[in-house]
């Protein structure tokens, strides 16, 4: 996060383009849908409207300008979300008790801050400011995401099912979205990286330049990869299917200890917003209840159920330094939320997001797909410091390093995620139980699990794109 | 509840007086308002609304016409309270989940059933519908009052502490309200009864007549009630200060062992929204935070409090036969929801609501004051079935039977009460722990231990106005 | 409470003989079976035994000698059940944490207080410490009832259902207990009482003297009851199996609110203890699991399931007056704890405890049966003080006053209870909730319900019994 | 675990120990103590002895002997921990509700297995079983580890604050534990270590053999360590003094963000068992309650704590491989459970437990010590599977995998634990808030922010003895 190299009027076109893209996620949704609050880890869509806002008012305006008055100095109280450093706040799940401010005040609140925000975005900052105006709009886009998933679970909660919006088939066909048939479905297949001392994380460019990442990406940093096959594609939703289907909930043996409790407790048998009707699975999404697409990728699964679901496949999840180091040679493509789909997409042989290392349009074998978008993927890997790692100084402190405990990384990015605001070394987090995230999964294997892998360390050609990367 | 004399056109016009006045209610609140459920015991406004027109369309239309079509058949899983006969139902704690339908789309439910009810009332119905549009009225003021006390707890949670409607001093001076001083608070005085055979609850009148009433006041019956005494007024707020400071939270001996646990649990200090600023004690109310004005009756205490209170004052709560038999000669006038106040007022020696056996205007020596009104009284009767206790047929004998275990009855109504809803044999009941309503306490005591009593029993005129009514 | 008439050597007799009856209840069980709690509403054996000791040692010997070293300090903190005024205490789901001191200590704990009681018994003594060890032995009969109600739910608990005691069939045949065969079982009659003013309570007798009661008996005072009847017999297992075969377990128009909510909370199926095996209902007793024999009262039900079996049956729960009213005529004749068989006994035709108004041995029609022993019988009346009710002074005024909230009487004792122990004005309280006590159903009506009842008005002699007694 | 090489004399002859150690660590325990569990977390000191018996009659003997009739069929029910393959069992909560089998039943199934297992070692076992004698036996003693925590946890519940043995002080004057002053404490130095690959994990030894280790603790493998320093004792309770007093209890920026929440909802203000009084700590151990010795290692912190004390030391916890490869050069030594103190020991200058590179009594500035034995140190590794990790076939696969979630590792054996049971690649887990274990404190630092560190890497001679171990 160190050093921002936009240009004064590059951050300010990229400030109005983030904020803009908030209320415009929000715009479908009138005043009560802005203030219902589902469930303690979920908050109102006024919440984040009025979070982000906060943000910017704490952390770029109070330190550009001390001396400047607050918009209104009981705010602090209702929109810091955690930062112990910046003074009492409201409990997390009373965010749905706060009817005050309307969700106007709320707009009227961004427009006051917005147009301070302009007149110090047209000065020359100091690299600090600009630094956190950066982390600040990266900081937002978080929220879109979490914006749409928290309505969708806001939405699921009513028995009138409302739709944040129509599903795009009835607004337009979109052959990209629909016109796949299952046998179009590519095979899964396992795409090998041979062992190595290999170097993840984020730092500086080749030029010396250092571009925006959150502070739990660094220090870049070496480590030893055993050899390894990925998964070339997501699980879909008709695999799932076939675990459910071979009991997978129902036998303990496959699960974690923690997971089996909790399938237990809460009575899982299915992902999250799964139901049943008439012999045919449904899944509550932003457009509504919908029958389920079998070639789709699975979503709004637990850690704990894709652990379960891995170990009945014979597989398992991969380590985040896997994914980061496969990931090196795809390109950052793929169904983000600027799609509008807002849901994951079934895959085609010549569907966007297929990568390979040639980068032609016709998917080679042995390409891993799906890297990016879609569903952010379950990882195996406890979310813990990088070697090296410092937190930011101050309150800000607090963003990442505090949680590095009880929670695992998930990796890629999911199609309610803004498609800039992702990257290779990106590290995204959750408890192993949450569901409510749109979270799905790819598999991995040893090397001796996999024969791909075998055969592609014999190979002189590495098909997989993997490389050494020390 | 049996027979309803009104005219037809009276009922007409009291529907649209009753439902007139719960729109006018919600009038102050914002769509961010009626939505918010602060705690499972309390509803959104939008709830009440909603609730109260469905208890119409099912209980009325939907008899009066079965072949109609219902506004909307899912209102009914939203909008049931209790009712298992009716069929499944939202949980009583995700009532803040629904944000829709909208406050707009909730309004128009209203609209447009009363305007299915006025076709209806126009026409001439058969006694059995006509009693339950009567009953349905009464429902109706039994959730403007819960209204405005949820509320009072939905704007009591937000640190911005809003108001409802702004103070009447700030409106306007009332001089009703506020120009009592200090010294004119009265007395208290016990005011005595003897023992004797004596008759509750309610029945036909001596014309062989039916008015309405809850089934759970009937049927009238005899009953045995020693000499007592009661106080001649509420507790005030001055009064339970000294409680407090004399240590009453922290005496084990003055309450109930399910209090105490209750006060320990929930680390009660005072009442519910009193607060300390500066050392002295303020309340949130629907004007906002204010400094307590001690001559005002003390509200928001659960019947533990005021068990530990009677206590501590060497007195008892009434026995609900007690207060009824006591409220005989009262006129049924006081601070009710029509005074506009919002808050129980305090007492002058000439305030409204004292009333005598003679009648006059300048309150004489051994009057019941504020029996009506104001606050709903604690009694220390559990609430239970009268002897010959029948509950209405069908869903709606489940309207107050099942409730008839761990409440307590309250009496007297409060200022948050419609005045033409209140009778002397109203039974209302909480839970003992309950706090968010409009609750006070007024003390009693066995005859041997009230000096009045003894001097009231000694004289050959009853200046008490409780006369033996067998 | 006030005066005991005992001699001197009357009260050390039955001092003795309370002593030494619980410690041979509590024989059969090892240093184990005397530590576990299973649940915070029940207590280890080895702390009834030690509890009971201290209450002497506090309440008597304390006070008669002030200079005494306590035989231990610490132990008050640990055997102190709920005396605020007497200092800090365990909290009561702790008790099972305690495994010091050893069962053997509070033997000899027992011995030691035992030893002292003894110089002290045979002094002469003021009337207030002889009334306290009174006091102190009917307590001492409370904790030995509990002391087998608890020992039942450790011990059912236990996958391996280990017995207390073999059941009276396999030690001896036991023709009172086995040898009634179905149609032996006699009908339910319904047997009347008239209208009128009573007295019920605990009070002086003809010549001047008072024995013994707890304070919540008292005073006595008049009443007005209405005509009523009652069920002539308790409610058997077999006709509460046709209860759960209708449904009655699945019908919320049955039950109270917080009944249903506690039966979906706890998935009650059955009373406590019940089992279905191969079609069969068996029960866990203190004789192991047993298959239940239908003519036997059903035991181990809440006030919500009898409340609803009455409500099903077309009847009501009796109110404690009307108990109390009733068993005016019959003997204090039933099954207790001295019987040996720990269970309620199938009645017979000419069982004993069937007690008419003749006397004679041959039950004539129209007789209550059961009143006393084998079950405790659920009434419909909360737990209040009486009319004056005035607590014992100082720590002893918490024995019962401070429970009167949430709780509801029950009448007549049970198959645990001394027999000495028992008064027609007894009154047992539990939570609407408790199931493991030994709790079953006496069923009511009001008079117009009940043919009998009618009958009996009209004719000139009363069969029932149940004269007017003010 | 696969290969045991032990004869078969040897094995026999170890179970023999083993199974006496746990009896003899259960000998000073009454019935009582043996049957109470004071928190779901611990079991009673009975279950330990009977579930470790199970295991060997149900992985050991029911496989040897497969037509072999059960000690008694229930036992699996009430003795298995958590293996869902092999069927029913009790809740872990309800282990204290057992009161049966008594403590006598379950020596007399330990001695009738003991016997059937002497019978069965006395011949030739296959590899496999003679694999399972191993492992039953290490799990023995994890329990005998256990026997002491849990037994520490019931006896501190008690307030008569009973000793499980009286102190060594009070038995006999121990010059190695007591006679430390606090100036002889030595100071904490940082042992540094170069970055490298590094291999850790159990593997073959250097002639092919493999002896014993928990599946948990393979494959040996490689992985790249950066640079790092570890300190060279552990931290004191006088430090940790100095970190409360210094507010680290109410500092949120010193703790993770679960840690706060835990902090805060359990009212933590200092290590498990430590009170005040006097204003001097005091702390209940197995010896009873006692003042603290500041020179001893602090125990009974949470992950929590230890990550906050670290924060506050300006450090951070070891990773489990750093602290692998820091141990490879220290001796297994140090205060086990066979030394009788049963708490941790204060350092001198010249304690056992110290090791350098020239292994001579006097200790070397620039040694680490007490790495194993006194406590438990928590590290910054969540429990994770090992790359390459495969889970024993069949229900044995529960042992470890199933709970590699949620959990983080510890390292180096407590004054509990068997010195035998102990290796340098062992690995320990519990969840971050778990206080109840012998758990405490040793720092690390990256190589950047530790003096010595660098200081160490200038030196052409490692005085850390810390090699490359690749």
């Amino acid at each position: 996060m160190l050093a921002v190299r936009a240009s004064r009027s590059a951050l300010a076109t990229r400030y109005g383009d983030v904020r803009a893209a908030t209320t415009s996620l929000a715009a479908p949704l009138g005043p009560e849908d802005c203030t219902v609050q589902s469930m303690p880890d979920a908050s109102p869509t006024k919440w984040h409207l009025a979070h982000t806002t906060w943000f910017f008012e704490t952390f770029v305006l109070a330190r550009a300008k001390p001396s400047r008055t607050p918009f209104d100095p009981r705010y602090g109280v209702l929109f810091n979300s955690y930062y112990e450093a910046v003074g009492e706040r409201t409990p997390r799940a009373n965010r749905g008790l706060m009817s005050r401010p309307t969700l106007e005040e709320v707009y009227a609140y961004r427009r006051a801050i917005d147009e301070e925000m302009g007149h110090l975005l047209a000065r020359d900052l100091d690299g600090d400011i600009a630094s956190v105006v950066e982390l600040g709009l990266h900081h937002e886009q978080q929220h879109q995401e979490l914006l749409l998933t928290d309505i969708q679970h806001v939405l699921s909660q009513n028995p009138l099912r409302p739709r944040y919006v129509d599903a795009p088939e009835s607004r337009a066909a979109r052959p990209a979205d629909s016109a796949v048939g299952p046998s179009d479905l590519p095979p899964l297949e396992w795409i090998s990286a041979p062992e190595g001392l290999r170097t993840i994380g984020h730092g500086p460019a080749a030029d010396g330049t250092t571009s925006f990442s959150f502070d739990n990406e660094t220090p870049r940093h070496r480590l030893f990869v055993p050899a390894f096959s990925l998964a070339s594609r997501l699980v879909t939703c008709g695999e799932y299917i076939d675990f459910i289907e071979d009991g997978g909930y129902e036998r303990p043996e496959l699960w974690l200890s923690d997971g089996w409790a909790a399938r237990r407790a809460e009575q899982w048998e299915a992902p999250l917003y799964w139901e049943k009707h008439d012999g045919t699975y449904h899944a509550f999404s932003l457009h509504g209840l919908q029958p389920i697409d079998p070639r789709r990728p699975v979503a709004h699964v637990s850690l704990y159920e894709a652990y379960a679901y891995a170990t009945w496949a014979g597989a398992r999840l991969p380590t985040e330094a896997e994914w980061e180091v496969a990931s090196e040679r795809c390109p950052i493509e793929g169904n983000f939320v600027e799609s509008g789909l807002l849901r994951p997409r079934a895959l085609s042989s010549g569907a966007a997001g297929a990568a390979g290392a040639s980068g032609t349009s016709s998917a080679p074998r042995g390409v891993l797909r799906q890297m990016f978008g879609d569903v952010w993927e379950w990882t195996g890997s406890a979310y813990a410091a990088y070697p090296g790692f410092r937190p930011l100084a101050g309150a800000l402190g607090e963003y990442n390093g505090k949680f590095m405990c009880n929670q695992m990384v998930l990796r890629g990015g999911s199609c309610f995620s803004p498609a800039n605001h992702l990257r290779r070394t990106y590290r995204n987090f959750f408890p192993p139980g949450a569901r409510w995230q749109m979270t799905g999964i790819r598999l991995a294997k040893d090397a001796r699990d996999a024969r791909d892998a075998r055969d592609g360390r014999d190979a002189s050609a590495r098909p997989s794109g993997i490389g050494d990367s020390v």
